[in-house]
């Protein structure tokens, strides 16, 4: 069984240990073109039009031609599919700017196997640190060249964020503004419970509108939550009823620690993942 | 004659129309490297040595592999050397953190042809406007994670900037901070003159450290020039007795209008300008 399955947006399987990208490929000269990352299970993936949708959305932000949702749709059901259904996997669509002068894009797909380390977050749930972003909450409206609610390939401040938590021992990031409301994680969404209401930061505050966190607050009003977009403090999230870092590969992954702080195992704890599950597999 | 010439670092020729980069290379998947751009004049690369230093201090700023200096020198030659001596050219070095899982960078050089806008910016100069960049100048301080001192493959931030500046119809752009003090640009230094004084922001302030600005700085007390790191706001600029742009390919783009205003011609004008050539030619 391949560990890697790699694919054009021609549905044209790639040998993944043969380049497929050129050096003066924009996207590797200058991070510059989008991608989205979708988890595969059961041999399809999950939550694909949220995620074309968002692709989107990211390629009008930094001008890119438009997606053809057909073509991406076609070429995510074969690359789930040719990487079968007896395990998860973890599938990204690229999307670049393309070679300099050429002025056409570069699109490919890429399914890898779940680290271990996304297993155990699923099953501990992670320490955090919050660390600050630099940025206003007005960051969107006053400097939208910072692209702040796309998903780019300039993601080198988000590693090296990660980095930082790791040398501190700590699992994942909460970022915060300058003015110290939450923002997001560098690969999640912030989701907290107060009662039965699930709280989230609004997207205008500078952040990437989350897939599953979408999908979440969709179906959660079945299930007797109710949702609200909300600013939200560092002191919020410790006296919250449950704290989660919402994503499309760990899901959610519960925040038992944040700055050092254990925070309280509430009575959701529990309800709440197996609600994003039902959620991300029934989303669109 | 070649339009592109494409080296591995170990100073193996490639096909620039042949793929040289895995898909699941970090650097494309998260913008997850560091880069140098050098002017090639008359068959050698401009200020090899401050442009290795840079790529060392970035690569360190990512946690990358210490860069090899005998390495990368002998390739940059032999880059140079195969582009010719009869035609300028930008070279690029491109050094990311390699393939996933592998642990080990991928390095390559590529030399491509310098474009007509860099012609017409030398003869003409420049106009600017200002964008913010939704950083306080204590960001390197606040937020190292946000690399702001390092030459990262992360630019797409830079990328729409310029882009916006394109719609607005003006050539290039000037950052500044939450706070209003002027930055750089998104591919430049900004330096101005007042009266026989050259001043620039200090890199404290959150600006990546200039290679052709501390060649300019190095030489200019021989010409009867002092120099001065200084916090620098944009109304310094508007009465400035010269504002310029100073980058290794455009080497000083003199900043002609900025936000609309024109600025005045002093008599450094062109002065200032073949200061920076003999000072990246006199350049280690």
């Amino acid at each position: 069984m391949a560990d890697r399955v790699l694919m054009t947006l021609d549905g044209e399987a790639r040998d993944p240990d043969a380049p497929l990208v050129h050096a003066d490929d924009i996207g590797v000269l200058r991070g510059d073109g989008v991608f989205e990352t979708l988890l595969v299970r059961g041999g399809r993936a999950c939550a694909v039009e949220l995620h074309l949708a968002r692709l989107a959305a990211s390629a009008d932000a930094l001008d890119l031609p438009e997606p053809d949702p057909e073509e991406w749709r076609a070429a995510v059901d074969l690359a789930a599919e040719e990487w079968g259904s007896d395990r998860e996997g973890i599938l990204r669509l690229i999307y670049t700017r393309g070679r300099e002068g050429a002025g056409s894009p570069t699109a490919f797909l890429l399914v890898t196997e779940v680290p271990e380390r996304v297993q155990r977050t699923r099953r501990e749930g992670v320490s955090v640190v919050t660390l600050e972003r630099g940025f206003s909450v007005d960051i969107a409206r006053t400097a939208p060249w910072q692209l702040v609610g796309a998903k780019t390939l300039s993601y080198a401040t988000n590693m090296a964020a990660l980095r930082h938590a790791e040398a501190l021992g700590v699992d994942d990031v909460i970022y915060t503004s300058s003015e110290r409301y939450v923002l997001e994680g560098p690969r999640s969404t912030v989701v907290i419970a107060r009662g039965r209401t699930l709280l989230t930061p609004p997207p205008e505050m500078g952040v990437l509108p989350g897939t599953t966190q979408r999908a979440l607050f969709d179906l959660a009003g079945d299930y007797d939550f109710s949702v609200r977009y909300e600013p939200l403090r560092p002191a919020d999230l410790i006296v919250a009823d449950g704290v989660w870092l919402v994503s499309s590969v760990a899901r959610a992954a519960r925040v038992h620690t944040l700055d050092g702080h254990p925070l309280s195992v509430g009575s959701l704890v529990g309800t709440v993942e197996e609600l994003v599950d039902k959620a991300v597999d029934a989303a669109p």
